[in-house]
């Protein structure tokens, strides 16, 4: 989602009931694709702060703590599929199976669980971006 | 999945790479169903002990138990969806994805979190035996 | 944060460095105040649907996620004001301990979690507001 | 435990109560030494996989979830030990102490936590299966 | 252990290497029975505000946290019985099997969890005290 | 707090309505900044265990254990300021921010999360001590 895109999300939400955002699964109504993409940015800067390092033990606290925000994504990510998107969503936005699929998997062991390549975790919070455009077009539908 | 299922897949397993299950996303390689349909089914013993009991304390220490199970039966089912299932999977069995969303569904707010009726955790119970029988036919392709 | 503050925070942020937000305590740089606001906003969900509802199985579940939730609030606020403030922040700002004890404590036994009261909630949201604008000040300095 | 005697155990499973398992502490009645079986499998794929990599950002992500594989199976033995064994198994089988503290002794770090041997890992196994011996037995009685 | 006891440890420990505890399973060789001790404390002041409480909103928080106390209980005397206590404790003090796996029922269904009566964690607390002699013992030894 | 200090704590405790410890927010009205000074005594073992040790894999472990510990030492020591210590304690006590910020910081990143040095688990350690009088006094108050 580009800046401009989620500042009219904000702007939409002023003249729509409040939407800030659901995720437990009362549900308590609010959610928001937000806490996903706060994790993976927290997962690229583990990245950079590892390949800027020479320091060994640094580097293995940098992996167990990329080990565990890849985790939140995948959790965060996880419960918007099966507690925010319905039916209807998913006959509206046919991609949003496999697009949470890939997204989850880009968080894993052949994503950036598994590298140390910020373009890896830039592709996962790209898609992480698709499914907040697609979340903030549901919230205002 | 039947007992019948399940022992024919045992005996297939002594032919094949033993294939006890997998679910870390190391991955160490070790994934299994039973770990979501044991959850499940203490699900429904909670139900089934809420009904039984007139203990309004020990009512309560079911649902708390009741939620914290449902979660690890989503939990589960996730993990497997995401980290064992791969592209030639969903290809070949198109109903995976609603199936893992439904079955997810089942055990959250609008399924066994919410009710204390054990059709519902049979419901549940069901769908990841549909999930396990696709499963081991994976595991012997 | 009003929307209007929020909104400026965001085009600020288009200006200098991206500063999404930063929390765990690798540290990756990544804190953002929202990850507080979200579980205040379930914690106020959690009150509302309460509210509303006769079911008293439907009330002991909100009533263990709206705990949950509190909790949450407060594990983000400590790690903002551990994690991410630094000792010129303190002498710039000096009600900081006091807004972030008092706004923890407001998501505690003598706030959200021993009220049912939305009242509270919004209080607490009003807390992590300020919090909020002085982090986005401090980011922009 | 053998396959044959694990099918042993499920088919008497069919003349029986069902006895899939039992684990949470309302009791919800479902145990199951699988839950600990999966768990120490997965400790030895990711021995296998450390042993097999030369990649070190790897042999750091398999140690650290071998260590929380590890606790999880002395967990679900504790579980076992404390929640399921009554006073009349104990009398019944007078090794069953020792059993459960040298198989959570062998999970531990003079076990498979401190351990890449997968030797260790296959006696981890072999207790569990004994363990899961006198279970099954104590389901039939 | 009583309040002499436990000065007699400390007075004890000024003449020996510090013995203040041990309990992660590195083993960081710091083990403490106070641990498991202050958690029992917690389950029978929950059990003490609940039973002077009139508030069901109060109640089912303290189930709510009861529970999870409880499970602490029986999670630190897991890891005392399972990483601190080795063979030739088992041989001089034979009943210390049976010892915790009735202190840990105690902090179960069968016990503080499943009641509300302080004397039941009154004898939690007394059991967990003769763990504790027990343990003080050793470590001068 | 020295031994002697402790002593005289508990000795005080005798003639004092019985102040053991607190420390969950129902709150069940039992504190002891020993959870603390636990965790901070393993951080410290597990610095010396990895500073005595050759074996790559180990290190790794240890390095895994001390940043848990470490997150445990935060977490007892934000609850005891959030939780226990009320305004009063503020006034008497001015300090107690900042002892509590800079010995959360101690346990963080920039203390013994980033180190491997002893000096710098005995520097939280104090300060925990610190902490712990003041605990006491205002318990006897």
């Amino acid at each position: 989602m580009t800046l401009l895109t989620r500042i009219n999300a904000l702007l939409d939400a002023t003249t729509t009931p409040l939407v800030a955002s659901a995720h437990c699964d009362l549900p308590c109504g609010v959610y928001d694709p937000a806490q996903a993409r706060i994790e993976a940015q927290s997962v690229k800067g583990c990245m950079e702060k590892y390949n800027a390092s020479s320091d060994p033990d640094f580097k293995v606290r940098a992996t167990i703590i990329k080990e565990e925000r890849c985790e939140l994504v995948k959790h965060h990510l996880w419960v918007l599929w099966t507690d925010y998107f319905k039916a209807p969503h998913f006959e509206k936005y046919p991609q949003l199976n496999s697009l949470f699929n890939e997204a989850t998997k880009l968080a894993g062991a052949g994503g950036t669980k598994g590298s140390l390549d910020v373009a890896v975790a830039d592709n996962l919070i790209a898609r992480i971006d698709e499914i907040a455009e697609i979340f903030w077009e549901t919230k205002k539908a």
